[in-house]
């Protein structure tokens, strides 16, 4: 290929990469707005966490530490991935933390999340044979581990008063959520895509696409079915499960195929903000603010277990492996994350937004 | 060309994909918040309908029934013209219908939206030669569809109790549904050149952007004239008459025509919302929610027609052809279709978000 | 380079100026939704001032005045440049002009803008030599000179009685205001790499991500020291710092450097916000309605003066003697457009969108 090529497709890769990043801000930050009396904190926090896993996975690669890329635009791709993961993470425990311990989260998540990432997919102490684990889009290495990591640093910061406190939220709060649910959805292919070679595109964001409309009409069916109307919170989050839980596989299934996966993704995940969550909460004493273990954990689990199923020539084995692998170090960094987190103080009433932005 | 280039170009197409989904979701979909009480609920609708057309069509498609396209992602783009066109209808009965009914309305809009865009644009049926009508971007075969569509549904679907209940907006309303504006506008250049070759798509962005700016400035003049004082809902929705008007010639006629075309277009749209609307809901009793006729239905037509001027070699026996084969397809269809919705249920009042969703 | 090659690079530039237009329309136009009642009004002036500026800067472009390119994308990203300069220079002014000042502020504007854009960057008037002065994303020509012009028109148009009434935001103008603050942040790569060649892409767009994490860090850290809480218009406004002081150099510093570069202007933008705000408006009792001398002039000028000591074989001379010249040009011509528009009548009190707009 020409060099004329290679940097037209960088730039291909760099609209990717913004797309991305539109999710970051955007997605993440406005699906959060959902807690009515902490929405600015919410989306302050999220320029905070993105300002903070950028730089620092970005730095960490160029030094080519656990691994690294050679490429400007895939290591900043690399870095929003790390971003995402974190801004999932962030969700379990969003309301629970001060803004400066957003920040200590980030520094204390990256690095295990970039341990995991090069066990999994760069051959890493030589766990997983490189190119073995499948999981193109991150179901697995993105999503499931920052929902655990996540799980793990909330069994150490919320408490039983803050799961007493009902979350509020209210017409606009869900409007600007429901927004943030928007943003994803509409640029999740370009996530799952983002480091796909461009022949491989099309047919990727076809499947990334179908997944998300089938688990966006699982959700509206599971939520009237379980619940008896709609539950907008449902429509916001469980409408992307599609997208989660294709990503292991989105540019090695049928179209069929994804729509399919789509549909069980957004059925589990309405199913576990439904069911679940309560149930959960109700025998830890726990709170997951955002849900994530129903948007991100279950499905990007489905995600990576599915793949084995859906893919030819797959290694059993080492998909189980790397699922394993992620489980462990995410639930235990993220405990670890906690106890370190608990020392800079914790509450044991969520925070609102007057308590450190000045509010008119 | 090369298999390289051949791959890079679908990957340009489908950017533009992605931004038409943006304007699916957060255009099309925050545009209808406008409605203070149904704002989640059309949020939810605006998700459905997006998830029943673009697998519908894509299925429609792939078998090659009522023609049908080899790429991926062309099939995609045609998909999102499709359900883009569905969401115009939908506008018509906004808040009339129930969940459930947004979605049969997408089973039953799309055969026939397929037959109408086969007859015109793929010689189906031998009535309209293949190529001889113009309408890159689909002021007819989209737009104007659509609306017309739409009308026909409402004919069965509302009912005069509904045409006296005022719509009410606030100011929160007002600056979401600004906000789908504005989505709308800003992507609109990829919409028209979706399927537009890279040499010609610095012409037709341009053309688009112009039309744009020209139905703006109308709207706000036109606005003002004909009521006294500007009307949010005329600026965010006649604004983008230029957009609609400019899609039949947007890559065939000069900047100063595109910007002339989206003046007359923003002029003619401003007097449908200020004039003609009230004067029209009056004499047939009829409610068009979201104004469809003034936005869509009119500068559609206006666009398809104003081909036979702006363009040189134009069929103006075919251009009429095809405009007078849309208005009967699409009335009569829509008509169809809302008797068959008004078979599973009708209500003479419209409905709130609290109906149908879990209200906090 | 083939023909195919040079269009689908048309493409790509297509890309980036869909990219600024979301951030003139949503972001700009969002971020000034923070005056809770002028929001409407703001997205309104904001759709108007775009739609001015756009065809008119076009037209003269292509009409060969003041320079002039040949390409029509690169016309539409420099008109979008000159729509930019245009929206901050009338961030100054927000809320004390009707429509139709706008509308004339933006044909006012837009002729100077080309003025001096003309001298710094095409050698017009022989002042400064053609590629001497560097500027690529605009910290001067774009951000610099639209805050001064705006001075110019404040010195007019606002009265001691605006500085004495507080301008009043609430939870959900804060949200619209940060939501238009992510859009800028996330397509604000676009809009520096606009006019990069595709090899230069990457390092631009890391560079312009890097600065504005260190601007959204410092922000945060700057605010809480200098106010004792954060302050949420310091984070939508103060956190874009970091991408108006890197547009000067963005395609030739380290990701270090760039880093440093956003930390540092961060802080002086915050430091504009908390302390200079009150104390210049204080002195000369006139208001500066978004603060754009603290995110646009004084990062702007801190931009163009930066590239001395962090660009190679720069020429000193020539960057001063731009940066100067912009500095005359913008408030002269600033200070006689403000005549001008003061001749069309002025108000002693902000606007309320219920003045010129039918409010429900």
């Amino acid at each position: 290929m020409t060099e004329d090529l290679i940097s037209i497709i960088d730039v291909l890769k760099y609209f990717r990469a913004i797309h991305i990043m539109a999710m970051l801000l955007l997605g993440f930050g406005f699906l959060m707005v959902f807690v009515k009396k902490y929405g600015r904190s919410a989306i302050t926090a999220t320029y905070l966490l993105v300002s903070v896993a950028v730089p620092l996975y970005f730095l960490k690669d160029s030094q080519g530490l656990l691994g690294g890329v050679d490429s400007d635009i895939d290591r900043l791709i690399l870095a929003e991935f790390a971003a995402a993961s974190l801004l999932i993470c962030a969700g379990a425990v969003l309301g629970r933390l001060k803004m400066a311990q957003y920040m200590l989260l980030g520094l204390l998540f990256v690095p295990f999340y970039a341990l995991n990432e090069w066990i999994l997919l760069d051959g890493g102490l030589g766990l997983v044979e490189h190119g073995r684990f499948v999981d193109t889009g991150g179901s697995v290495v993105i999503h499931a581990f920052g929902a655990l990591f996540g799980l793990g640093v909330a069994a150490s910061m919320t408490t039983r008063k803050e799961y007493e406190t009902p979350i509020e939220a209210d017409a606009t709060s869900d409007r600007f959520s429901l927004l943030g649910s928007m943003v994803l959805w509409v640029f999740w292919p370009s996530f799952c895509g983002a480091l796909v070679a461009p022949a491989d595109i099309p047919m990727t964001i076809v499947n990334v696409i179908l997944a998300l409309c089938g688990s966006t009409i699982a959700t509206y069916a599971a939520s009237l079915k379980l619940r008896g109307k709609v539950c907008v919170a449902d429509i916001a989050n469980a409408a992307l499960a599609g997208g989660v839980a294709i990503g292991s596989t989105c540019d090695k299934v049928s179209p069929l195929i994804a729509f399919a996966i789509g549909i069980l993704a957004g059925a589990l995940s309405t199913f576990g903000f439904a069911v679940i969550q309560n149930r959960f909460q109700n025998s830890i004493k726990k709170i997951d603010t955002c849900g994530v273990l129903h948007l991100h954990g279950l499905p990007g689990l489905f995600g990576g277990l599915i793949a084995m199923l859906t893919v030819n020539g797959i290694s059993h084995g080492d998909q189980i492996k790397g699922i394993l692998i992620t489980i462990v170090i995410a639930i235990v960094s993220g405990l670890f994350a906690g106890k370190i987190l608990s020392l800079t103080g914790r509450r044991t009433e969520p925070y609102t937004d007057s308590e450190e932005l000045i509010v008119d």
